[in-house]
């Protein structure tokens, strides 16, 4: 084990890729799961097994549509994902795509916007800084701190609005409507090419169904049910 | 009189300008002057009058140079500076321009920089929200929440570099370094031109000499001392 992250534990491999571990933890706080909190607040069985099985069902959609991700394959019994060696940007950005005003975004726009309001795949970056509570940072100041490039800031949030598109796409065809979701990057493999790293299941996403929020558990399982 | 401000009234003129009354509140925290903070902190005689020779001073600078502001004339011994009429974008916005890393650069990215940390003339723009503590917000949102558009963003960041680099240079005259400065834009006048609004003194920027921080009334004192 190299890494023991809040919700999954990361181990070297023997041929340079990467296996995680997903556990059964979920962010949030005094109990109640946030996919935008930065500790760990509950723990349920299965969820590991969960989001891993959704993160396979998407970054398999992914690979048929070429778009680049650290993702090998998975093994769902042993709650493992084989993944390349990624390098991350600076300590680690997480970049967001937003469809509706909720979360951080409405605490600091809450003057312009209504919570709920609809927004135009709206992209954002935040450092994962927990000390500092994830600060945004745009993208001047991801250059100047060399962290990004503004080459790199416009591929990172090209992809992320294909990323995020595709994800809206399968969540509308169960009538789940995505309203944000939260994207890791690095760049990947012996090439350094830029991909999407981490997970895609309900603990990086905020989905609704009827306008009632959807727990990352109940995501997994209407998301793969068979038709 | 039309608006009450924390740092300064605002009265409508019958010509279609606006007098702006400079008092003798400085914004800080706990009795201590700080350009960032939200809400007064001190009252210093003669505070106001500093100010307004100050950006007097400023002000005359820029026409010289024919960079667009809202200024049109001062009287130093009523506080008051006649200014064109002016629409802020949105609510309100503050245009930063960091020469160092301190302040709220400094606490959201100190992950990245240490304390006083040259900047190459970086340019953010935070919301006037007291509630919200003055969120930073990136180009992309300014444009959906129909604030500021692409065009405009532009202009601003480049009318912040250029008036950033005058004050950077009148301080340098002194012996004094700059290590950030904060403006405020409006759409001026009849033509609605992007312009400088608000005041230009010590309350809108951290100078230092010989690596100590010099307070508004000292600045304004040495700034406009006989050579």
């Amino acid at each position: 084990m190299i890494y023991e992250g809040k919700t999954k534990d990361v181990y070297k491999l023997e041929d340079g890729n990467y296996l995680l571990k997903f556990k059964d933890d979920l962010t949030g706080e005094a109990g109640v799961f946030d996919p935008g909190a930065n500790s760990v607040a509950l723990s349920i069985d299965g969820a590991g097994k969960a989001g891993l099985r959704l993160s396979k069902f998407f970054f398999e959609k992914l690979e048929e549509k070429e778009i680049p991700t650290h993702y090998i394959e998975a093994d769902i019994e042993k709650a493992t994902m084989t993944v390349k060696s990624a390098e991350v940007f600076g300590e680690g950005l997480e970049v967001i795509c937003r469809y509706r005003a909720v979360g951080s975004f409405l605490g600091r726009y809450g003057k312009y916007v209504e919570e709920g309001e609809q927004l135009d795949a709206y992209v954002e970056v935040t450092l994962k800084d927990d000390e500092r509570g994830d600060p945004l940072i745009n993208k001047d100041a991801l250059a100047m701190l060399d962290i990004l490039s503004k080459d790199e800031y416009k591929e990172l949030k090209m992809l992320t609005k294909n990323i995020a598109a595709v994800v809206k796409e399968e969540l509308k065809k169960k009538g789940i409507e995505l309203y944000d979701i939260k994207f890791e990057f690095g760049r990947v493999g012996a090439d350094k090419e830029i991909a999407l790293i981490d997970e895609i299941s309900g603990s990086n996403m905020r989905a609704y169904k009827d306008g009632e929020y959807i727990e990352p558990l109940v995501l997994s399982k209407i998301m793969l049910e068979e038709e």
